[in-house]
């Protein structure tokens, strides 16, 4: 007999009765019933009911046990009576008799317990990281996880893929977030970087002639912890291509996602055509360029109904340059009770307040109702209800100035309005592309032009947009956006060296800044560089919305608290001094 | 049509004469036949000939191109004549004429040539990475690496094994080499480390019921820089299964591995069974822990032979206590010309010499020649050939005095002489199990008692045997043997917390000390640890034995050179001064 075990906890049934088996795992419960003792024994895969009761010579023994206790029985399987089957589990209609046990490791008491679902903060969680990934949550999240990894990796072979594994320790990657930096012992004074993310190795692969890679790649950023963003290592799904356009890596990418939100999506309805929708639209319809489409909603532009109208503030807004009007339609949202909840919310986000119209049955007819229809009269009113496509029920919120003031809070209320009236979709996962994402913007104060994404796509329209208005150009550079999230991005790679020093330039950066920047990536393309384009997917995130988790950390098997510090292992710490010493380095003592 | 290609550049046949095509790549070779131009359009795929003559439009445009300009065509296929087919590649019947060109990428000069064999020093070829990767058998390395580790993630997966991804910025591991420290920033003067092994991680994922682990693991450690090793980061396959033997670790880990090298081995013979030898039984046959068994010579103790015999220096030698004579069979090795090649052999190894004895057709009878024999006389000299086993025609060779003194070079010579005489077989991967590591060492200087290898091994014998002799101590401790390399290296852990500190204790560690440098692995066996085991191989050696290479660089992509540089991405260098300052660190001058 295997030392250790003969089955595993879940592999026990009526076929087995009278089998003698041994099993090992963990005390999940003790049960005293009369004197028997009932231990749900617990390993990776099931549950196993085993007893003992006071004839058998292992009754001390079992006795001792308790609650997370590793152990090792052997037994005999019997059939449990018909009124005692438990159904929920696959061993439920055996138990074992328990002959002998054997204590593999004792537990102390238990700071969190593994059974049941009480709640524990995560400092006390993460402490104890081994126990609490013994839950059945945590267990099962954790199989997601690297069931949706496994899956990914077998649908990009299945491609024609191939995975490759770039460096770790390296220079420092322009990804726009701090690098983690690594001190070099052989040349004291000079530090590695760990990468942002392995996007000049990628692209240096392709001018490699390597014509497909992919990475399920860890990528370093020491950005400060929030809840949707681990603070040290996360993964994402790297991927580039040579010789494609835009429409080829869609092509390629979208069966990947979408074969792993049918997979383990739970059933969820996953949209099968993807629309694209450009950077401006998505920021006028949605308010934002990761819309969540499973809500309905869409804005418009309203301005021309309240241009020269007697709601004054909207009015007097229109006359000044480059502003807009913009209605939220809120179907089935016509109360005043919701509508004034909406208008308090438009408030906490910082605005003076969102106008609003809603329409009710007044018995013979419909009636517009709220202070914005009295101001701007029936025939405006009547006319925004038509282009919104409103009727008696409905509201519509209004939003007005320059657009970039009042956008992000216009998405924020449409997210909420969607929710509120429960039109949002909670049963699908909605995506859609977002294209066309302007290369620069302008910063408001400064005025200076910077790159508004990643200074490596390829202008639309090449060297000859490059001479005219910067901020009108748009790059080949896309975003997937799913359920209000950003799931993966990308672009189509310049690699022209003249196209990129230009675009550097427009962006204030001379030849001899990008050179010392991005040496490695800028001196390959001068030796024959293919057209390239790829994406990233972030592999947390998709796991956080495929486990229906709100927080990172929920996904990670280790991941660091809020404050970057892992108490489990003990992480940061300090070093040994002639650890500082061997790399050159001395700590400044902080105040 | 497609922008860049309706083909790649290996798809073409004759089924294809006649079609307009589009293909894009690099100019691998132009040539000039009487005025018209021949290029060999090179993709990852494989290579076409294209073609244009001065009819052609496009032949202005076609002139300018040179060897790795990356181009694209427009043009019609056709039939090559048949005695201009080339049978070698598989658009050998097939070439383009050439109706449009497009320039995707220019080349300037090229440092390094991608058409040929020409070798280039290290340093131009990672500088240049990008063309040298251009090249055929870098191509190939880096797919075979690609396809191995893919074969190995599908051969876990069958085995019902999760990968898992442990963390990369993290806390000091304990695997006796030099850490590479990150500084943090939100915490200035402590400091992460990078993993040196997955080593605590994977352990705490089976105290967290994780029954069967692996992962293609990172692995960083700060050593100084040689041929079969990367100064940074390198993969290991790094396995651990729950509830296991030793015997379960090798049963599973054995078809991965032979399964690897069956399927990427080039047709060369792959032992089925894998023999299980012991620590001191290697060390004593082979001279080695990672003997390479294609070589079948097997040394043996030939002491009594020489106790008190004739042969002086021998016969004083095992007077003292703990000496040994020992026999190094080498059968067709009997020529004088050969046994005086392998004695100067031993002497440039700092022995003082090997004796020899060869035996020899002498007219009527065999004859045993050298000066040992002389020594010994008839009697003993016979004795030792029939113990070897050895006829006219073979050799042996004898080393004396305390084994550890002279035990690996017996080795190196038991490899010289496999290898002059044609023993070893080259068609061949030779497995072995090395088992029964000690669990410690003594320093001869010292007298120091040091764990010989990993401080995580259970002591064969539990606690028990921790209450002897502890250089007599063996571990559950195993490293896998392939011609002459270790591939693999694991053990059963230590998971009982009072056996674990008896075992430090040995080795001069207080249970404070422990704690501190173990704390993560050590509290989490206090709450319920299962008995687990597992192992490690490494990938980069795997690729190197199945790419025939010798140095390491030739299977990682971008690798770092031999001063830990990366000249191409220029890493390390110095960092910015507000980059210091986050981190709270000052650089010393250095001198």
């Amino acid at each position: 007999m295997h030392e250790y075990r003969t089955h595993s906890c879940a592999d026990l049934s009526k076929e087995n009765v009278g089998d003698t088996v041994r099993l090992s795992g963990w005390v999940h419960r003790v049960r005293d019933h009369g004197g028997i003792l009932f231990i749900d024994l617990r390993d990776h895969y099931g549950m196993t009911q085993v007893l003992c009761d006071p004839d058998s010579a292992a009754f001390a023994e079992v006795e001792k046990v308790r609650a997370e206790w590793c152990i090792r029985i052997d037994g005999e399987v019997k059939a449990r009576d018909p009124e005692l089957v438990n159904p929920k589990i696959p061993t439920g209609e055996i138990e074992v008799f328990v002959r002998d046990i054997e204590i593999l490791g004792e537990s102390k008491e238990l700071p969190l317990q593994v059974f049941g679902e009480q709640e524990y903060p995560e400092e006390t969680r993460l402490r104890y990281r081994y126990l609490d990934l013994r839950r059945e949550k945590m267990q099962e999240n954790m199989k997601l996880r690297s069931d949706v990894v496994a899956s990914i990796r077998k649908r990009m072979w299945d491609q024609d893929f191939r995975e490759f594994q770039t460096p770790i320790i390296t220079a420092s990657s322009p990804e726009g977030a701090r690098d983690f930096l690594v001190p070099s012992r052989l040349h004291p004074g000079k530090f590695y970087a760990l990468p942002q993310a392995p996007q000049q190795f990628k692209q240096l692969l392709m001018v490699s002639g390597f014509d497909k890679y992919f990475q399920i790649a860890p990528c370093f950023r020491d950005e400060d912890p929030r809840a949707d963003r681990s603070p040290t290592d996360f993964y994402q799904l790297d991927m580039e291509m040579s010789f494609v356009t835009q429409q080829d890596v869609f092509d390629t990418i979208q069966p990947v996602i979408a074969g792993i939100f049918e997979e383990f999506g739970g059933g969820k309805k996953v949209d099968e055509t993807w629309e694209q929708i450009s950077y401006k639209d998505a920021a006028l319809w949605y308010g934002s360029d990761k819309p969540d489409l499973r809500n309905p909603i869409k804005m418009q532009v309203v301005s021309e109904h309240f241009r020269g109208s007697g709601f004054a503030i909207f009015a007097k807004l229109l006359e000044q340059d480059g502003t807009e009007i913009r209605a939220i339609p809120a179907p089935t949202g016509g109360s005043r009770k919701f509508c004034d909840r909406m208008n308090a919310f438009a408030q906490k986000e910082g605005l003076p307040g969102m106008g609003y119209i809603f329409w009710r049955d007044q018995g013979e007819g419909m009636e517009a109702a709220g202070p914005l229809a009295k101001n701007i009269g029936p025939e405006r009113t009547e006319a925004i209800r038509q282009q919104l496509g409103l009727g008696v029920g409905d509201a519509a919120f209004f939003l007005g100035g320059k657009p970039k003031s009042f956008e992000a809070v216009a998405g924020r209320a449409r997210n909420v309005i969607g929710e509120e009236l429960g039109l949002t979709d909670k049963d699908r996962f909605a995506f859609a592309w977002i294209v066309d994402f302007p290369i620069y913007e302008k910063d408001p104060e400064t005025g200076r032009i910077d790159f508004e994404h990643n200074p490596f796509s390829m202008p639309q329209g090449g060297m000859e947009a490059l001479q005219g208005d910067p901020l009108q150009v748009l790059g080949y550079q896309y975003d997937l956006a799913c359920n209000g999230y950003e799931l993966v991005s990308g672009a189509i790679r310049n690699h022209r060296p003249e196209i990129m020093f230009k675009a550097f330039e427009i962006a204030g950066y001379g030849e001899e800044e990008v050179r010392k920047r991005f040496g490695g990536l800028v001196n390959a393309f001068h030796y024959g560089a293919p057209p390239h384009g790829g994406c990233a997917a972030g592999i947390d995130r998709i796991v956080m919305l495929l486990a229906e988790e709100q927080n990172i950390r929920e996904v990670i098997l280790f991941p660091m608290n809020q404050r970057a510090e892992d108490l489990m292992m003990n992480a940061p710490s300090e070093p040994a001094s002639d650890q500082l010493m061997e790399l050159g380095l001395r700590v400044i003592p902080q105040e």
